[in-house]
């Protein structure tokens, strides 16, 4: 059955075609080389190669390799999205077989090249934002002032705290007034490798993302304008702006503020063991993070968490075959459908970036699971409709041990003092300065 | 007038005397070489030299010395004490004179160390606690982790914020479920050279202190028991604490905590340009900072706040002469009288060291001042019974900003990862861990 959906598909899609951000495709392995289309919607619709010929798919399929495909083609014209839906039975035959680990295969790095890509060993470009050394001063001092909420009493550090894997280790952030967040607080950590920022995507870079928590009224509870008379007040901080964007007239901006907090994440990268085994060292992983690894790409975990941050790069239902307890799925938080307004983003996440997944529990955009074994097993069958084998997961987990990487160190910087312009913190809920209900 | 009843103490005091702590007195010039005894209750009661004669004395109390005197003195064998209070209308007959800053006296370095001490070079030895690098690599990472508060979300750094002066520049700060604290949070920068900790001296040292935040009900709300269950959950921390406490049958302790901590804030020391006029470096200062300094000498600041801290090293009721406005001295703040429970200590609390104090605003255990300048005219009315003029007022705030040290360079720490075994956050009110009312 599932060779004649394969062959019917393969008939319709024989022309290129572009897969739609939203959708997960567990690619085999003959095809991962060019498998580079799980984006966000607005780079989304890139070129990727179908498996090459339809046996070559199925079987892929049954040595474990994908549980299920849910697929939107769009034709060459990007014309009436075809959706398709495939379950396979083959996840339940192969749960009568005794584990063994797969053994490592030979080209198991080349294979991973094929998905993922080291971090590199530089500080990534930014869009729009050459990275200067003036401007990671300034972001730096910025990223660390809590004087940019409302209230002085969180900085971006209190979230996404470099001490702790770039987050809060929090169910969801205590924000101004003791406000409990909609989400959990995800990694500044190689962050500037991410398609797009926020669970859901909706600032399309880090720039875009630093404006949203200091205006939010259940995090910094700010506005643009008290954040710039409050670094405006404080000499040093003028100085720092006219000397990071020198060729401004009005240097200390909003904008600017962004800019600078973006360059100073964009230096947040983590060279972990995973990025030596890419880079060529055997000897970077263990042999179980190796079987784990060749585990992570056969059982399709690598469809969803791929490329440069095993994440991060691709919008995905959560739920794809199994929607998970509502402790776990919060059904009022609809996700990525709160940005787009369509049905098909109902419950639709940004992949979570997994480089450092071991220091940032709990996990999901709930933070509802504290622990790493557990959110494995959830992902296991919520989105491939496979229940993994205790040791199954225990491979998984120890690669993924192997993404937690070397976070730079970070001098713990000193701020500006006070003036007597510096607006005072406003910490009573009534008085915030930021706009209820964002 | 003066003369008559400097004359009648004179022949009181002829013999040996002491000087209680919780009373100001502004001691001459010739007298300052001596004056080493404004300290806290249990080391008040240290001998001082009196004026070489009562002429001398009122010599200076002429040129503006002294404004007020309260001095408790007690006869040689330490019985019946007896409390003279002198006002004098000096400061008034001054008013009318044009403002002349008092020329810098050659002798300024030589009267400046007969009342201050220079920060020392090394990191100062502790009382019951040997310093050990492993103690302060344990004590930074305490200091730095929001996970021994019961919410997860506030860390000693918060309100004691490095790059901020060692504060949180803050009225007074916000802890578990948005309380607010009863007084300013002092700066933990130099803390260690204070004769006691807190406001009101209530701990004797900064390992007592440690103890105090992390159980308090408005700001850190948990409990020894929970800070321990944390700490053990974490193997690095068991290493750490291994390591740094080498000897102990048990080294994951609540002491050993408070311990580490203390071993930590005593390497925050900050040289400051006044270090370095203190050291023999005449250019360290400028011309301005030392008539300020004069100044403050002159006018009786430096009775209180002496010493290697420039403060901090006795109690003082605030309002010896006039009791400031209920805004800047609440009246249901009692002081150190809710320590001791005599009526000598109502609104007597510890002189503030005045180290970084460029940094620290607001001020005042209240924090209700934000202006360094408005903050020592304050003091003038309040503990010195003058008004004082703008112009000194400026060269004394010249003087504090030759305080403004600079603060060791602190990388960042990085903290370990939670496990299955630690205690999850709690941020509810109602479920927080530490007792209501402490």
């Amino acid at each position: 059955m599932i060779h004649d959906e394969m062959d019917s598909l393969a008939q319709e899609i024989r022309v290129p075609y572009y897969l739609r951000a939203g959708w997960a495709w567990p690619i085999p392995r003959s095809a991962t080389k060019n498998h580079n289309c799980l984006q966000g919607r607005k780079t989304a619709r890139r070129q990727a190669a179908w498996p090459t010929s339809p046996s070559a798919w199925a079987a892929g399929k049954a040595r474990g390799l994908a549980n299920l495909v849910v697929i939107e083609a769009l034709d060459v014209l990007g014309l009436r999205p075809i959706k398709i839906l495939f379950t396979t039975m083959a996840a339940a035959l192969l749960a009568t077989t005794a584990f063994t680990a797969d053994p490592i295969p030979a080209d198991l790095r080349a294979m991973a090249l094929a998905t993922f890509k080291a971090l590199p060993s530089t500080t990534p470009a930014v869009v729009n934002n050459p990275i200067t050394p003036e401007k990671i001063v300034l972001g730096k001092a910025l990223f660390f002032d809590p004087r940019v909420s409302a209230s002085g009493v969180f900085s971006c550090n209190s979230c996404h705290n470099l001490a702790t894997g770039g987050d809060d280790n929090l169910e969801t952030s205590i924000g101004h007034g003791w406000q409990k967040g909609p989400r959990n607080a995800p990694t500044a950590l190689n962050a500037v490798f991410n398609i797009a920022q926020f669970w859901d995507g909706r600032a399309e870079d880090l720039k875009a993302q630093a404006k949203g928590p200091v205006q939010a009224s259940v995090e910094m509870a700010n506005t643009p304008g008290q954040v710039i008379a409050t670094l405006k007040s404080m000499p040093q901080y003028v100085e720092w702006f006219s000397a990071a964007f020198a060729g401004d007239a009005d240097p200390v901006t909003f904008d600017n503020f962004a800019k600078a907090i973006e360059a100073f994440e964009a230096t947040l990268v983590t060279p972990a063991p995973f990025d030596g085994f890419l880079n060529g060292d055997d000897a970077a992983m263990t042999s179980e993070q190796k079987q784990g690894l060749t585990l992570f790409m056969e059982k399709g975990c690598s469809s969803c968490h791929a490329g440069t941050n095993v994440g991060g790069n691709g919008y995905y239902r959560f739920g794809i075959v199994e929607k998970p307890s509502v402790d776990v799925l919060p059904e009022k938080d609809e996700g990525r459908f709160a940005v787009t307004n369509t049905s098909d983003d109902l419950y639709v996440f940004r992949a979570a970036p997994l480089r450092n997944v071991a220091l940032t529990a709990p996990y999901f955009h709930s933070g509802k699971v504290w622990d790493l074994k557990q959110a494995v097993a959830i992902m296991g069958t919520s989105q491939l409709g496979e229940a993994l084998k205790e040791e199954e997961v225990d491979l998984i987990v120890a690669f993924l041990n192997s993404l937690t990487g070397k976070v730079p160190e970070v001098a713990y910087p000193l701020l500006p003092a006070e003036t007597g312009g510096t607006p005072r913190p406003v910490w009573i809920k009534e008085g915030s300065r930021g706009s209820i209900g964002r």
